[in-house]
């Protein structure tokens, strides 16, 4: 089994991603089968009815299968996501906001991971399930 | 019929949405059965291989699909995003983006909408489904 | 907390399913948070690589989380699919397929559940995400 | 560009599809970017509420898009479903029902259609989007 990144690694690594960045995303623990990455929400981040707009939701999920993937290869690996797809099961009100990666499917080609989003009171408010493909070996990020 | 939104009612609308302001998603055009959204990309849009996040397109998704419906109601319906599911056809590497809305099925309590999003070669970059659920009436928003 | 179906209840009920029926699938176990049903794999039920259709795993997610929610309700709701997602891990060749549902979210309108589907080597399969409306209560099949 | 298949070849070809050939599916119209199929329903098809099965939709939609894959590279390619979404609009009550898929998008790995169901009075029922992945070429079926 090859090497995966450690949590600050993928700390370090999250610096060249800029909207990630910009949004403020911070990758938060590793697991064996991924990721956990949170974000604080500011205001700007609402949409009309003041809850968090679904945009930020999607992002978080693409970018939590995502980096689930760079720590999985260790950051050796261009990929591209495929499609996504997000479940809101509820408005997100608070501050903070959770989304825990989980690969289910790890392929030479195509690589699935679930997410589940919680709000900043533990609520489950939304799941979704992102595909990536993977499109070969890239020159290593220093970190 | 209802009165629909006009294009200037849109843009005045838009004002009012926090993410997609903070973004710069502007409505374009209305057509008889949605809109069009654009976005100038800034830097800090982009992912770590220098191409749009993911992100980015999903919001143009949940927003494209929102507004269209703000505009058929006139914005007399609260709505909230069900789900969305968006396919990414290429990298977009360009400086503006645009998402066609198609509104497919509106119906009492959900509505699905269509879009495909375009990069600014005209290439086609993608395309998402989103359902949204009516949550009733509300005050209208002051135009 | 209301009452549940037991496993019994929902074998039963599958009776009144027609096209569950005549595909052979069947309630397994029941679960606090779902069911598993399984289906024997009959030769019509391929493609022309002779793998599983995947029509047919779609029909097993849509069926999972439906007689979920009916186990859920005790068959007293009625409801509709809003809508379903399925990614396929690998091709199916054995002689039978399992699909685990399980109820992320029971809300007054809008219920999500996920599924997860294995072969007959227990390798997972694919993966599913089914949103049911509940359209109001109904008079009860009489077990 | 290559040539396509015929409405004729591809009814040849769907000789060879044990499931769609079980359920009844045929092709009835080929398009520059697709094909319509077409689809009988029987008792056996319907759910408990007495409507069309979500399965046989879910099944008519990987089967459009596979179909009009198949024709786009006239049978030359083996190919696999790596996800589908559908969304439903609307139960369907009566005896017949169609599927058009439209290629959005035919990359060198990745092949993404959209499906729009009708059912027997016109009405559009639902919608899909399919993406397929191509695994290579292959021993031609002979037609």
């Amino acid at each position: 089994m090859a090497r995966k990144f450690s949590l600050e690694e993928m700390q370090e690594f999250t610096r060249h991603m800029p909207f990630n960045r910009h949004l403020g995303i911070e990758v938060t623990k590793v697991h064996w089968d991924g990721i956990t990455i949170s974000l604080n929400l500011r205001e700007e981040f609402r949409n009309i009815a003041k809850v968090l707009h679904g945009g930020v939701t999607a992002t978080m999920a693409d970018a939590a299968v995502g980096m689930a993937l760079v720590r999985h290869f260790a950051g050796t690996m261009r990929m591209s996501t495929v499609e996504l797809k997000v479940n809101y099961f509820r408005p997100i009100w608070g501050k903070h906001v959770t989304a825990r990666a989980k690969l289910l499917r790890v392929g030479k080609q195509i690589c699935v991971g679930s997410v589940d989003i919680h709000d900043d009171e533990g609520k489950h408010a939304g799941v979704a399930l992102v595909t990536y493909i993977m499109l070969g070996p890239r020159e290593q990020t220093k970190v």
